[in-house]
């Protein structure tokens, strides 16, 4: 069997004064999120799922909180580093589905150009790259506003069977 | 490759007074969900996680809670608007496997009911839909039961691959 | 289709005094997981994805809290039992991506030999089992270290596929 799965889950504080970065995009806000790196969740649950559709460890493996070179790094170096660790593996990604939870903002008006941005670095189509958003209905640490979560699913294919 | 991964999760609140819709049946209890909808916290996680499969949008996307239309909507119909969606892309679904987080009540019981109501309205048999479920040990939002969340994934196959 | 997807979640209290199995490994830590198992939350996270993806109910349904047989059990025989279930219904893994949510302590230097624990008792390469670990950034009750959360994903194939 030639394809694998993996699944990935983030979190990150937010803070005021802040950028809220989220897929990729900076999205108008009065907090942002707080991380080593520009601390985009969305990304980084993507990036874990891909690595841990092979066991290539985590993020925290690969770009360390506690190395300078990635303090404040746009994740989408990430997660373009990660498809490379996946293509010198030998596998594609057949699709990704990923889930923000977060109370606000409303996250709708910006899933489109999420999509184009992580489709593009990924090489894949954006019907391939699927994002959704929920509220937590107020509950927990998310509804409260002290941060936000993502979970996304991945289904990777080892290049070889398309030939 | 025909096959794509898809995966959900929802929250809702629990509220004395109101019905708990769970899988698709009222579950007795002293507590209800609150939604828009019969704010069925099961049938909305597996609706997100086959929509994310097609990259099709989210259950908000195409069943706002701001239309008068899905007002104490049955989620039932919603799953099966879902399906249908799915189908018109050219998609059957494989399996279905949720989890639902939930302090009380026990719904062991109710399980074997929960899964031939969704697998008679995605056509599937029941072994191909799996409801498992758990508390969280009294912790969080879900512990104090102020609500509940489920997960779902799914894998959808292309219908021609069938032929 | 002769693939199935699956998922898992778990949950467990953290308290003094008790030991802390992950994953099938003692972890030296100041607090320990609660459970009428030894609680390892990683495995019956994985025991949960195994035994959804297959639609054979839950750990709570073969190994009930409530049965003295499954006091204080190490979960690795929990495990083993779940494997045994999934050979009988014609099924082997492709593989299990995991992610382990806990504030302290650092779990990295236990993830090689949880992979090796993992991979035996379910006769894969540890190339085909993830362990990911992360943080939730001090925030709910995993922040607060009240307790630890697990999610798996499984891949199942139908054995005869391989002949």
């Amino acid at each position: 069997m030639n394809i694998r799965i993996g699944y990935g889950i983030d979190y990150h504080r937010l803070e005021a004064g802040r950028d809220l970065w989220i897929g990729g995009i900076k999205v108008p806000h009065s907090k942002g999120s707080i991380g080593h790196s520009d601390a985009d969740v969305l990304l980084h649950a993507i990036c874990d799922a891909l690595l841990g559709a092979l066991a290539l460890g985590d993020i925290g493996t690969h770009f360390p909180d506690t190395d300078a070179a990635y303090k404040d790094i746009d994740s989408k170096i990430l997660l373009s580093k990660t498809f490379e660790l996946i293509q010198t593996e030998g596998y594609t990604i057949v699709n990704v589905d990923a889930s923000l939870c977060l109370q606000e903002p409303k996250i709708k008006p910006y899933i489109a150009e999420m999509q184009q941005v992580i489709a593009g670095l990924l090489n894949l189509g954006v019907k391939d790259v699927s994002i959704k958003a929920t509220t937590t209905e107020l509950m927990g640490f998310v509804g409260r506003e002290e941060g936000l979560t993502a979970h996304a699913v991945v289904l990777l294919q080892k290049i070889t069977d398309q030939i």
